[in-house]
């Protein structure tokens, strides 16, 4: 074999998934070389705090004391950014990167998510590569199946479980029983949810994912901001076992669709039948699932977090550029992004699960009956369940297809009820037409 | 947009898929020129027979009578073989355009099975991509996904529902309880079955599929010779009913993993357990697990033939050759494609199921339990059914973890048995250690 030159990287960032790239790297040395046509070296490495206990020995590797100087050194050919976070040092150092017509490497949704466009263009202008599998699902190598793997068909839906703590909260919800916070509490102890799950389990950081994946998929602008982002705060363990009796289990979902000229963006949680794919992913796993109109149904499944996953999607990026693929940043050119407007989710079709917290005394039934009444709404089926802890009487009912609007309005409608003791929680059940 | 030159294509064989092929070039040449860079340009066309019946208007495109001048057409950049077939035309075409330096793009898995190797050199020598996505899995990008996705990982093991038919007469044996002749019968009447079913039932062609995918998971050379290969005609309801009773469902798998520098390839009926992502792989789908030593168990899903599907795989290699994304025909070199050794299947450990055929006697269960004592097979469950048809009686085992030639040596030691009325059925319990 010919020994070519090496591809030389600069690693920012060194936590848990920065050690693992750089344990990857050492690990699968010979079989990457092999693979890429050429080795992968590392040549600079920099963090926040150079002397803090980490998984990977880092005594051999020349330390930067300024990683805003890599940009510019003229032994570093990529540079592979583990920062994180939306804005600053990941995006000052993106910017100059690609400027500078160096490759970029990032698993940084939030950035890609925000900013993705702007790096992009900056790509296509100067030649650079600019990738991020890791961003989306860990190691499933989702953003090169759309991109490349799918590339024939016209996308209709692209719709999955993107965040793997909230999966994993609601599987142990389901399994045993519990309630959300019990749950949540013992995933932080175990290192499953974050000190401050807010972005997780709040539902931004699928939304991050989600509007990645929508950009590329059906070619238009990244939008973020048209997300409509709810979390997994509200589901009680009622909900799970109301959806369970009905043939569904709760999965917090990402969906796009792009129809008629407007892109539909959710993150919620949906009623999944059982017979859904996605109704089978348990724990942390990740799953996305790409309806083409050749190709048909298409899932990919994984583990969606985790230093291992991550970095294998960090440095499947360096082996294509190392071979060079040079696919664009994003599916089409950056300039033919174009903003779709948003789709109005009150247009969007369907049954939805309805969870009411009723004072337990007369005519609250007849309320809220009479206010699904007046929006047209019609009842599939209602069941009240005992009394929870605070006195209060649980409602739960499944609506016949309708528009969402009308369950807007049937709410709108109860908003003056002194009868119901929490604002009802709305759940859409997982069909083809969402 | 800057508009570029069009990749030019010649399409041999307008069959179901040729025709798709053609069709989805049609429907969204649009989008694909945007994605690709440039458009794709249909230039020439042959099939066996002009003036047959198709799915789509031929009459546009200039037909050729001799699809072997086509590599030496200065016009044509690239050839799609949609001809099929182990050598004959598809092999010449394949030889010819390769020398030629010119792109060839297949679906043919039996072709690249037997010859991939002769062909991804000759792709080498004269710079001349070779691409065959379609090969294996219909439209899931599982090629891809290996080759590029995955390249960071030693892949450790590889497995899957790689045949649509088989999976599709299991489903429904399974739901309906109905025997292998019977469903296969009514899958030929429906289209689901060929009308010789040998190829798909007999696991020869996910055999073909399973050579390939090792292949390049585990870089070493193509072994079809060393698959062993077993397919659904011994199954019968009673298997499929005795399975689900154990918590597992009958799946055909083809199963290969690269251990200790030996080759193991296997398809054949596993029991798989329920809790197995692909247990819940029902009809005529596709899924392919691939297992990395960073990445976890990853699991892509789809739509495993059909015109739609497979014209979206070979469309996306042409989108990837058209953005003149190189990769090389395996994953790695083809000179660096070592022949591995075969593992012996004897040394696998894990427990199998039995299923015996025997007259309706005394002593017969005592002859039976002696054998697999003898062999120090040890069972941990029996079952012994009512009689079937012919008045033989069923018996049904599992047994605890132990070596197959173990299982090997007991139904050896029952081989000039009188007892039995048939040749035992042994299939294996997938676990982690297949």
């Amino acid at each position: 074999m010919v020994v070519q030159q090496p591809i030389r990287i600069a690693l920012v960032g060194l936590g848990t998934v920065g050690s693992g790239v750089i344990r990857l790297i050492e690990n699968n040395a010979a079989l990457i070389a092999d693979r890429a046509g050429r080795p992968l070296e590392i040549v600079a490495i920099n963090a926040r705090d150079r002397s803090r206990p980490r998984e990977c020995d880092i005594s051999a590797y020349r330390w930067i004391d300024d990683p805003l100087s890599l940009p510019g050194d003229a032994d570093v050919d990529l540079i592979v950014e583990m920062v994180g976070g939306e804005a600053g040092l990941a995006l000052d150092l993106a910017r100059a990167s690609l400027s500078a017509g160096k490759g970029f490497v990032t698993a940084n949704k939030a950035m890609i998510a925000h900013h993705g466009q702007e790096l992009g263009r900056l790509a296509e202008q100067h030649g650079a590569p600019l990738r991020y599998e890791a961003a989306v699902a860990g190691g499933i190598p989702v953003i090169k199946g759309l991109r490349e793997g799918l590339a024939a068909n016209r996308i209709e839906r692209i719709y999955g479980i993107l965040n793997g703590t909230c999966n994993y909260i609601l599987s142990v919800m389901e399994r045993e029983g519990r309630d959300f916070a019990d749950v949540l509490a013992d995933a932080q102890k175990l290192g499953y949810a974050e000190a401050d799950p807010s972005f997780d389990i709040d539902g931004v950081d699928a939304a991050h994912k989600l509007a990645i994946l929508s950009a590329i998929a059906f070619g238009g602008a990244l939008d973020f901001e048209g997300v409509a982002i709810g979390g997994i705060r509200p589901v009680i363990a009622a909900d799970i076992a109301q959806a369970r009796a009905l043939g569904y289990r709760i999965r917090l979902l990402g969906m796009a669709r792009y129809e008629d000229g407007a892109l539909f963006q959710r993150v919620q949680p949906y009623l999944v039948p059982l017979d859904h794919p996605l109704a089978n992913i348990e724990g942390s796993t990740n799953a996305v699932v790409a309806e083409g109109d050749f190709v048909g149904r298409v899932l990919l499944q994984g583990a969606g977090a985790g230093d291992g996953p991550t970095a294998s999607a960090v440095v499947a990026d360096l082996i294509d550029i190392a071979r060079g693929q040079s696919a664009r940043p994003f599916a089409v050119p950056v300039a033919d992004m174009t903003a779709y407007s948003r789709a109005d989710s009150g247009e969007r079709f369907g049954k939805s699960y309805i969870r009411f917290a009723v004072a337990d005394r007369p005519g609250v039934l007849a309320e809220i009956t009479a206010a699904m009444r007046d929006a047209e709404v019609s009842i599939e089926s209602l069941i009240q369940t005992e009394k929870s802890d605070d006195g209060s009487v649980l409602i739960a009912l499944v609506t016949h297809d309708c528009h969402e609007r009308q369950i807007s309005a049937s709410l709108e409608g109860l908003e003056s009820s002194t009868s119901l003791t929490a604002p009802p929680v709305v759940m859409h059940l997982l069909s083809d037409r969402d």
